[in-house]
């Protein structure tokens, strides 16, 4: 399928170049933030490649990015020691001969001489440039940033310390790729839904999906599923925002209508978020009673700002003692169903209703895992309520897949979803 | 540079297939994982790539890592939609053609029945192999793992979602590429440090790091910072499993009496596990109550199997009501020293600690933020406490850096902390 951008001269390559990035505990993180401005600037990333400190490694590389896209960003390997080689080897294989620049030398000799230090022999290194090369000042470090222009490709060198190629690639590279962006940018919308799977919400938009695709201007659709969610990423190429902004809307519009209740957020925010945004247009109050979630739900619920105004508290009772003696549960009930059950949930989520004083009350019990497993209650098995002030009752059991924590998080998430969905209906 | 292994070690490039790993958003992770497995087994990463679901893209690449090494791993674009195109594009590459396995096929639909699911038309794309490939059981998803040999090299497939590939790898990949590894292996330890700042933790062990790396079998050390947390990764090659195990179990111990408390697990434990390991030894029981942290610490204590043998519960208390009524904290103090306040941290403890009947009681309230700053109390003052069932009351304030999900995260780990130095003093 071709890209989004199509045409060849608005696709860009990522190079990352450091050993540590090949290692288990470093990861490259620039490639992030420069995805994000590029395709702000109109260009789509099609490629990201890792290069230790080697240089056939980065050669070949490079080499090879220079046949994929007419714009290769290269990041890290410009220090001062015998493993920065990405000078050298761009220089090479572009066929510049390397000059000390000297503007650049009494740069880094300014540098050390304001902390009232001797610059360093190797440092003479950094002030090597490409020739022909527009150099790019870096101010909160000693490599400047490169650019080399050679048979319609553009690189862009920029140095790793990500506090050091921000600033560089925000004041001078971006500036210099707007002139030669086709002036199409990407405009993206994210709709997140839960409470069905993956393959479900796929059957569910394949046609709208494929329909977008063939348009005059596509859009493209990504299904990405995390844990007891799926999210669908709509991005459209235009070179005018309103009518880009126009075609998503329409496009989200009909999704909406397709999905329905399953979508929650059409602006990028979490359940919890939604959530609590319809708390405080209810001015209603919530409080829960967990068991399997271990606090986890109304953890989550406090994660954002401004929570104090609809969460009053939660209650986890791990133990039946506690759920007796917190939540009011009745050791008769506990005994008759176990605490795995429905009858307890809902004792749960009426005790912690009442002694909170919240207009809302919900409630999580459920076998986690590994162990804890009885007959006809397996691990997975979790049983949510709700309760109302009014003496409403509403109740589920499910049955979920995974392990102990993503046992915990996908229950969390259908108790969200439940109050959610009450919400949505008074 | 050689790499760690050094030149004579076999190589491998990991190819991680994705859209969603080509935006902003999306970083590919797995390769983390992979590279520690393949360092282990006695392989070096001299590339990672990552490409769109794009035909093409993903072709091109695929041939460009046949070149560079003769083990290439393939992750994600295995899934059931018409994005993922793993499968297809490797098939043709190496002109082997689809074929569909009736065994994965039963597989899948087993999959769906278990969940009373009917499985999705679309899902039989899953169940279809290149002539020729090994099949490598997914017990945690549909799309089975594949490993592929042609012309001197090993192409291993693998489904992006974690929780899929790590198991197909440890099972299925780990022993087949014994076979063909070169012998000398990469030993790694990993010793957690949380309660002081990663210069403070770099100053301290430098010294002796700069001493292992001139041993004539030097030990790599590099220094990770998390939320709340630094890590020294210590890593050795070595034919030998015997004498790299002594040489780190060497190194371990004059980190440790170097570090002395600071280090809280030096076996890949997390702090609220290494917690949670020492109350069972200890027989002992904790309780928590928690304002700004909104019960993440309960959350986090019960993430382990078991912990239910210790942890009986949490109270969240969000307002000054549900402190009172809940914890017992008397309506006086709270106005007279607010709810942030070291007086009020202690009677929380004390109240969770009785209402809970628990040996421990710990408790954080603080300013989480981005509101809710007061004059002396700015966004980030936290007060925890912990007291115990003989009456010590131990208590901190502290200052804590970042936005709110960051002072949340950081408030559990002090307050996890100051349960592990109690229960290790006792």
């Amino acid at each position: 399928m071709p890209g989004l951008l199509g045409e060849k001269s608005s696709v860009a390559v990522i190079i990352a170049v450091g050993s540590e990035l090949l290692t288990p505990d470093k990861i490259d993180t620039n490639s992030l933030f420069l995805t994000e401005e590029l395709n702000s600037l109109g260009f789509r990333v099609t490629h990201k490649i890792v290069v230790g400190d080697d240089a056939l490694d980065l050669e070949s590389a490079f080499r090879y990015s220079c046949g994929l896209a007419p714009l290769v960003l290269v990041t890290g390997g410009l220090g001062p020691t015998e493993d920065d080689l990405t000078r050298d080897v761009i220089a090479s294989v572009l066929g510049r001969p390397l000059e000390i620049d000297k503007i650049i030398l009494e740069d880094i000799r300014t540098r050390f001489a304001e902390r009232d230090l001797r610059m360093p022999e190797i440092n003479r290194r950094q002030a090597e440039v490409p020739r022909g090369a527009e150099i790019l000042k870096n101010q909160h470090g000693t490599a400047p940033g490169l650019i080399l222009k050679e048979n319609n490709v553009t690189t862009v060198l920029l140095p790793g310390p990500p506090r050091e190629l921000r600033p560089i690639f925000t004041h001078y590279v971006a500036p210099r790729l707007k002139t030669i962006s086709l002036g199409k940018r990407v405009y993206r919308r994210v709709l997140r839904t839960t409470g069905e799977t993956e393959s479900f919400v796929d059957e569910c938009v394949k046609p709208i999906c494929q329909r977008w695709l063939n348009r005059s201007i596509p859009i493209r659709t990504t299904i990405l599923a995390s844990l007891g969610q799926i999210d669908l990423h709509l991005s459209t190429v235009s070179a005018g925002q309103l009518k880009a902004k126009a075609m998503l809307d329409e496009a989200t519009c009909e999704l909406r209508e397709k999905l329905g209740i399953l979508v929650f957020s059409e602006d990028g925010r979490s359940l919890p978020e939604v959530v609590g945004g319809l708390l405080l247009e209810h001015e209603a109050t919530v409080s829960v009673a967990e068991s399997c979630t271990g606090g986890l739900i109304v953890s989550r619920l406090t994660d954002y700002s401004g929570a104090s105004a609809y969460v009053s508290g939660g209650i986890t009772t791990y133990s039946n003692e506690a759920k007796v003696k917190l939540l009011d549960v009745s050791g008769g009930l506990l005994e008759r169903y176990g605490a795995v059950s429905e009858e307890v949930a809902i004792a749960m989520a009426l005790g912690v209703q009442k002694n909170l004083e919240t207009q809302f009350g919900v409630s999580a019990t459920g076998i986690a895992g590994p162990t804890g497993a009885v007959s006809g209650k397996p691990v997975g098995t979790v049983y949510v309520a709700l309760v109302d002030s009014n003496g409403d009752i509403m109740s589920r059991r499910c049955q979920l897949p995974g392990d102990r924590s993503r046992v915990k998080f996908q229950t969390s998430q259908v108790v969200l979803n439940l109050l959610r969905k009450k919400l949505l209906s008074i």
